[in-house]
């Protein structure tokens, strides 16, 4: 059993963890372990919007990222997943991945003038949403250290057995800054025009969760309990939170489908949202009668299943303080990620 | 809105609450507030122990014992409930309320000797359970300020709308000693023989929690719903800690249902229990599956039923210094109460 910080990101502590350090969690459970050379890393999602059947126009633009994600300094790693919206838009977000800010920032400026640097055009909207945090502002959390995804692709190795895990309050005891910090948000996000572009400025310690389950390993009667009886309820939660999250902190919601290389729907799919703190996420998981439905749902699920169970689950939060966050539109309407959390009234850059 | 801790408790914090400074509880509850004068409460619980039918012994020692109740330096307030236990035996217990430590003292040695001075007699067995905290070691939490139970019917008070509930780890946030200590367990609970008795010398933070219901003034579609959906997941629940309790640190499980002066049951009951620590019973309510059941449809009922639920639920949870604690047993079955947490073989005092 070992601590989910690392130890050379282990302070003296201001703030307690919410569990004895005696406390046995009941199942295991792992998380993504970077070399220490690792001081940031680097979440860019990038997203195509369009009405109705995919054109021509969206099929570049998918292939125009993919190519300068395969260019020089590209992301270490990955990935591509689309919803429809509750505008009715459908929404493809490529989510990419760097350890070494270097690189990252060799990279972006030209990906983001391609990206969001000319007029709306063809019908598509495009967005870039980015995070830089420092590795004390995020954690991850896997079911199964065999198959990693999302951030822990670019990690050098899986946990053994971590302590902070399966209790409410665990989340924020493996954020390493946790020990000395409440991470309260601090300000309000407002959008900056800059011509056909949209930004928006968050505030302080944000907090992003993308929270994803893989049932590609389930076979007939474990696969049938999962989509009957857990998805329905997950999918519940997810629309509550993209149409009615504001008013809980929840800024924006989406509920993703992965696709493969050629655009296929995957058996993964992953829930990713935009908080006003850590706390709206923790209140929302620990207490709203939807995330308590998905919460009852997986753990009837587990139960039955025990430690045979081939679904795997795993998310990665973070935390970021104002000046690791990046939010850019360009052609997307007015609920579009970041932007629904903002007046419609901008200011210009 | 008001903190669930007294203004004269508040003391220099070296521990944080769980929630933010500006958490907003999604609905209201209450406290019991005591006079600043009151130091230390005392909670004692007289328990006649019987099989089968109750005989005149059984009608004569809770005869006495309200009697004593009823003399110079009684309780402010007593109630009486009783359940079956896991040996099928039935259990009586009275228990009894002080605000007032000298006056317990003065009452407490006489009725002591009355109930377990002697030697088993007439088929029933007696016990003492007995907490004196610091007003610092205890919290209440109630869903309506116009019907004190328990402890609280001593209180001046009932406060306003406090803030520290609806959210995992509200109940320490409410104890007064959290602002400073993590109440954490110290030693092993052993039993200790003299004569006849069996006393168990327990350890430092000891949990007591009695958590009560009470539907008497539900009305036909609400009383249905209560006693169909509710009270059978409750019961669940509180099985699996009377029988299974001790590996997850249940030390005993009573689930009390309250009786008038005549003995006739009413439409009130508790669940009372024993607990190696606060933390012990934080894992048990937030993730074991039996509580998350009664979670959910106690959610269930209440988002159905809104602010008109006539159902009234509160609870008293306290955290007990090794020396404001008293367990004695006579001629009880060696499961009973905090026998349960001893070896069978005992130490001679």
């Amino acid at each position: 059993m070992e601590s989910a910080i690392p130890s050379h990101l282990q302070t003296a502590r201001s703030r307690h963890r919410r569990v004895p350090d005696d406390y046995a969690p009941p199942y295991p459970s792992f998380v993504a372990r970077h070399k220490p050379a690792v001081t940031r890393v680097i979440m860019a999602y990038f997203g195509v919007q369009y009405h109705g059947e995919p054109t021509a126009a969206v099929a570049e633009a998918l292939a125009q990222i993919a190519a300068r994600f395969a260019g020089d300094n590209g992301p270490s790693h990955w990935d591509r997943a689309h919803y429809v919206d509750q505008a009715g838009f459908t929404n493809v977000v490529s989510v990419s991945y760097w350890d070494d800010a270097a690189r990252f920032d060799a990279w972006f400026d030209g990906a983001r003038e391609t990206w969001t640097g000319g007029t709306p055009a063809d019908g598509i909207g495009r967005f870039i949403e980015v995070l830089r945090p420092d590795v004390a502002r995020y954690e991850t959390l896997f079911s199964s250290p065999d198959r990693a995804e999302g951030v822990a692709v670019l990690a050098d190795a899986m946990s053994g057995e971590v302590q902070e895990h399966a209790y409410w309050g665990g989340m924020r005891d493996r954020i390493p800054l946790s020990q000395t910090d409440a991470m309260a948000p601090r300000g309000e996000p407002r959008a900056v025009r800059d011509g056909a572009r949209i930004r928006v400025v968050a505030h302080d310690n944000l907090c992003l969760i993308r929270s994803g389950q893989d049932w590609s390993d389930t076979e007939a009667a474990e696969r049938k309990m999962y989509l009957d009886d857990v998805e329905p309820v997950l999918r519940e939660g997810m629309d509550f939170l993209r149409d009615d999250g504001v008013a809980i902190g929840c800024y924006a919601n989406r509920y993703m489908q992965v696709v493969d290389g050629a655009g296929r729907p995957t058996e993964k799919s992953y829930g990713q949202s935009w908080w006003k703190s850590l706390a709206a996420l923790e209140r929302w998981a620990e207490s709203h009668p939807t995330h308590v439905k998905i919460f009852g749902a997986a753990m009837k699920y587990l139960m039955t299943l025990g430690p045979s169970a081939k679904l795997r689950l795993y998310h990665e939060v973070t935390v970021a303080a104002a000046d690791e966050q990046f939010f850019e539109y360009l052609g997307c309407h007015d609920r579009t990620g970041m932007l629904g959390a903002v007046p419609l009234t901008v200011d210009s850059a």
